[in-house]
C-alpha cells in the first residue's frame, strides 16, 4: 500500500495495540472509485454508521467523509478501490472495550482487480465451498472478523473459479465469499438470502433490493438451496458490480435478460 | 504498551497492511510469566502450533521461542502477561491468503491484572450474557476473530461480576468471555462444556483436564445446562488460574474442595 492516511495523516502504520489487531474490534468498506469519488457511497456510509453503532463505536462520520474527500484528492486517482477500515481504536482493558473512545480511521487506495474476460459480461464460473458459515449475533455488518471468508477463498487455487459460494448449517446458500448472492426464479421476482443470521448485507445488494423495488421487480430474502434450479443466478458487490453466474458445479445458466438489466444499472452507477 | 517486538525488533508499530488488522487473521496467546519465564509454555506453542496448522500460517516456532527468551530477558519483568500475536503478515489478494508466506509476530508485556480481593480465594461473582456464541468452523481455535467476546464483555460495567458466561444457540453454557468452565457434578467427576462447535480450547483447560486424569478423576465434555445444578462451578485461564464462581444469577455456592484442590495445583503451575 502506496498510499495510506491513519486518522488523517499520511502514514503506513498503526499503533500494535489497536484493537482492530488485537480483536477484530472495527468495521470496514471497499469503495469504487470512479472520476476521482466515490459511487454508492450513501450506502456505504450508512452501513459503516449502523455497524459502529452496533458494535458501540463513536465514529464521527462527518470528519470521516471529510478525510476521505482530502484524501481522494491528494492521491489524485481517477478510478481505484478505496478501503476504509474504521476500528474501536487503541485503549480498553482485555476484551472489555469501556472507556476506548478514539476510533482509528485508516484509508488506502487500490488499484482495481482485472479480469479478461471481464465475467460481468462472460459470466462468472462458481464453486461450492465446504466451509460453513456460524450463525452470528453479528450477521450483516462488515466487521474485521473475516476469517470464514479468508479460509473459504482459500479452498481453490488458479483462475478457473471466479468466486465460491457458502452455505449455512442447514445447506442453505447465503453468499459468495466477496459477494451476495441473486437468483431471478421467475420472470419479474428475485429471491436473494435473508442475512439475519449469517453472511455480510452488502452495499450492492441493498442498491439491487431497491433499484428492483422502484422498477416493479419482486425481491425475496428467503433460503436459496443448493440445487440453484432457477433460471439466472448472479453476484454482486460494489467494486465489481454484477457478474453473472455460467456455472456452477455441473450446472449452466445463460447470462439472462434480468440479469443483464441489473448489471447494466450497476454498471452506471459504479462509473460514477 | 511501553515494551514492544515486532517480528524481532523492537517497535511499537505494524504496517496497516497486516492481515490481521484487515480480517483477523491470524491468532494470539497470552501467557502468564513468573521468575522471568513463561508458565504453561508447553501448552501455548502446542496450542499456537495448532492453530497455525489449520489457518496454513508458516509459523517458524522455534523462530518464535527465541525471539520470547530474548524479547523476556530485555523486558527484564518479573512477574506479567506477554501476550503473542501472530498474523499471516502482509500480502495476499482481498482475502485470498495465497502467496502470503511471511507471518508476523507481535510480542508485548502487561502488567498482571489485580483484584482485590483474589476471587481466587474468596470466589468470583458471574452473570449470564445475552449474546450467543455462534457455531463456527474455526471452534477451538484462539484467533483474533474475538468480536463476539468483545460485545458479551460490554454487556457489564463495574467491579461487582467478575465474568460472564456465554452460550450456545441452544442454550447451554460454553466458556465466560475470558475463561473457561468447569462444573463438579459429582464427587471425581467434572464436567466441562464441548468446544467442538464453538468456544476456546483454553490453555489451562487442557492443563485441568491433564491433571484431573493423573489424580484418578474423571473428566467429561459434554453440555452443561445454564440451570448449574451442581455442587461447584469454576472458572480458569492461564493468567488469572482458578476462580470458584460463589455467585452466578441468584444462585450460590461455596468454594468447594475440589475446585480448592484444582486452583491450588494450577496456582503453583503459575507461580512458575
Amino acid at each position: 500500500m502506496n498510499n495510506v492516511w491513519v486518522d488523517g495523516v499520511a502514514q503506513a502504520s498503526i499503533p500494535a495495540s489497536d484493537r482492530g489487531l488485537a480483536y477484530g474490534d472495527g468495521l470496514f468498506e471497499t469503495i469504487r472509485v470512479s472520476g476521482g469519488k466515490t459511487t454508492m457511497s450513501v450506502y456505504h456510509w450508512q452501513r459503516l454508521q449502523h455497524g459502529c453503532q452496533r458494535l458501540g463505536i463513536a465514529l464521527n462520520l462527518s470528519q470521516l467523509r471529510d478525510e476521505v474527500a482530502a484524501f481522494l484528492q491528494t492521491s489524485a486517482v481517477g478510478s481505484g478501490i478505496l478501503k476504509v477500515i474504521v476500528t474501536r481504536g487503541s485503549g480498553g482493558r482485555g476484551y472489555n472495550p469501556q472507556g476506548c473512545c478514539s476510533p482509528r480511521r485508516i484509508l488506502s487506495i487500490h488499484p482495481l482487480p482485472e479480469r479478461k474476460p471481464d465475467p460481468g459480461f462472460v459470466g462468472a464460473r462458481v464453486k461450492m465451498c465446504r466451509l460453513r458459515l456460524g450463525r452470528s449475533a453479528l450477521a450483516g455488518l462488515k466487521h474485521l472478523n473475516r476469517l470464514e471468508q479468508v479460509l473459504a477463498r482459500d479452498e481453490w487455487q488458479g483462475d478457473y473459479y471466479h468466486e465460491g459460494l457458502l452455505s449455512n448449517d442447514n445447506g442453505h446458500l447465503i453468499e459468495g465469499t466477496m459477494s451476495n448472492l441473486f437468483v431471478v426464479s421467475r420472470p419479474g421476482e428475485l429471491i436473494t438470502p435473508d442475512l439475519s443470521f449469517c453472511g455480510v448485507a452488502g452495499v450492492c445488494r441493498e442498491f439491487i433490493i431497491d433499484l428492483a423495488h422502484s422498477r416493479g421487480l419482486t425481491v425475496r430474502e428467503q433460503p436459496v438451496l443448493p440445487t440453484l434450479d432457477v433460471a439466472e443466478v448472479f453476484l454482486c458487490n460494489s467494486v465489481n458490480g454484477v457478474w453473472p453466474v455460467v456455472e456452477c458445479e455441473q450446472r449452466v445458466w445463460p447470462v439472462g435478460p434480468v440479469t443483464t438489466f441489473i448489471r447494466d444499472c450497476v454498471l452506471e452507477k459504479l462509473h460514477g
